[in-house]
């Protein structure tokens, strides 16, 4: 998105300008690595534009957009230890590259730099940043905590799932956008509406990614079409299928789940999917959180004019058409 | 420490007071039941007498004092996964008793506890004690990086070593006792000198432990005499004696890493440690950072009467001639 370009920039170069001691070498060259594994850095992107939204320089919420990434970041490390997951972003992982105990220990001196660079604020500011960075942070850890506990529960609910994503990442993109209001001063109402647009936007984008999974267009998404379906990973189109199922219907997604052939496991789940109208109750239930996120933003008491760019970044998070 | 115990109390009432969300369950109950493995509580105590030495009530830095020790037993859940140690103070290890991931994730999460501890300050205090926190936050990991860089390196001076347990655990005491002396309002000098005190008395009780590892009395002793010589650890004996000892000496200390006979591994390794003066080094060394932290202690400005009891603690914790 082009509009952003500048931004992305400014979050590009504080990221470099980060120092890191030489030493030790194991702690400090992993959050080194992961940082610069990139990312469209549309958490700290978030800080700066709502920094500016209430007439502050985005330069002045830099540290804490840089606090946002950096946690952000810390909280890849740890969770691909968690997930086992060998690659992110195409490369190795930080306990692929090096071992577990440095991908814990290199993540936690990364969660502590976060609040570091939180704290490069004007004192009289950061009680409130503070409070609210806490809060998220111990948020994130539930959602994570509570994914982990679904991948063993047969059980989940497509409304326990949206409150896991939303603990897990959605909470983020709003505490990312009330910390720039916080650096701008904003007034509370401003900052509670600005952060309910961030958490519902999050939440939105979440959903339409589980539904483009299955849903996108082959020639035009980057990875396979159907790869959580093949991976029987509980997604919301998943849950909400099992949420409508009936008793033999539900049966027939557990005996999918063993299928061999995915090239048939895929289309025959789409298939039972679209009878229960699954996409569509997905849809809808996205829709409505991308709602309740622009109804938050049109009370924030700026002019409107201003929030064009928030409303563009939901745009363009949402309009993935690929 | 008889003198101790209300301050033990009020830390104990204050860690089960402590209030835990019931769920997500894996997340919390690890939380709770590491605070509740117990433990002398000496870093928080350190925390209350620093506030009262300053002529603040104790109760007044008990967020505080819980912040230090909610962190200290964070980096235990964490450093345990890292050493894959099953027991903690004779009890399962919080990744021994759920999982690794568990392990991981509680602790972050314990982590961030502190910080909202921490954050239960007069809002004019928190940019200091905050910085002072993360400071020495990130100390704790560098040190705990240092102690596993030099499991694997044969070339570790003994002051490399020192620098080592300065960071892993004493700068948390010198931590411990400033952000008391914070709480109470007390000056920058005096707020540094009592965070040297605390420093010092880490590495001389550190040294202290290392030494009665293999000099204690067997009768007092509550664990094996010799456990370190036994497991090859790099204490500052064995480290001492690689640094004066000559190529053929090394060579011997070398063999003996590979002794089977444990009773004569310890007794020989201890002859040539007397042979070395090694004991006599290391007990100079501690004597020399008890020396610095009284020191310290002597020239903060307050009434003599007042350092008695952090004196009588630190004696407390050095003549422990068991």
């Amino acid at each position: 998105m082009k509009a952003l370009l500048n931004y992305t920039q400014l979050i590009e170069e504080g990221l470099r300008n980060l120092e890191f001691p030489d030493t030790p070498t194991q702690l400090y060259e992993p959050q080194r690595y992961i940082l610069e594994l990139g990312g469209k850095r549309i958490r700290p992107i978030l800080t700066l534009l709502a920094a500016e939204l209430f007439n502050t320089a985005a330069q002045t919420a830099l540290p804490q957009a840089l606090a946002i990434e950096t946690f952000h970041n810390f909280t890849l490390i740890h969770d691909d230890i968690m997930d086992g997951a060998p690659l992110r972003r195409n490369q190795p992982t930080v306990h692929q590259k090096w071992n577990e105990n440095i991908g814990i220990l290199s993540g936690d001196a990364l969660m502590i730099r976060a609040y570091q660079l939180l704290g490069q604020i004007q004192p009289s500011l950061l009680p409130d940043a503070f409070d609210l960075f806490n809060t998220t942070a111990l948020e994130v850890c539930e959602g994570q905590q509570m994914d982990m506990d679904f991948e063993t529960r047969m059980d989940v609910s497509a409304a326990e799932y949206v409150e896991m994503i939303r603990l897990k990442t959605s909470v983020l993109l709003g505490c990312a956008l009330e910390l720039g209001a916080i650096v701008a001063g904003a007034t509370k109402n401003d900052r509670d509406e600005l952060y309910e647009f961030g958490q519902h936007i999050g939440i939105a984008f979440q959903i339409q990614d589980d539904i483009l999974d299955l849903y996108a267009d082959p020639e035009k998404f980057g990875k396979q079409v159907g790869g959580d379906v093949i991976a029987n990973k509980k997604t919301i189109l998943f849950l909400t299928a099992l949420n409508v199922a009936t008793a033999e219907q539900r049966e027939i997604l557990k005996q999918l789940s063993t299928e061999h052939d995915l090239v048939l496991k895929v289309s025959r789940t789409r298939a039972l999917f679209d009878h229960l109208n699954v996409r569509k109750l997905c849809e809808d239930r996205m829709k409505e959180h991308y709602s309740m996120a622009l109804t938050a933003l049109d009370k924030i008491q700026v002019d409107p004019s201003k929030k064009k760019v928030l409303i563009q970044l939901a745009d363009y998070l949402m309009e993935r058409d690929v």
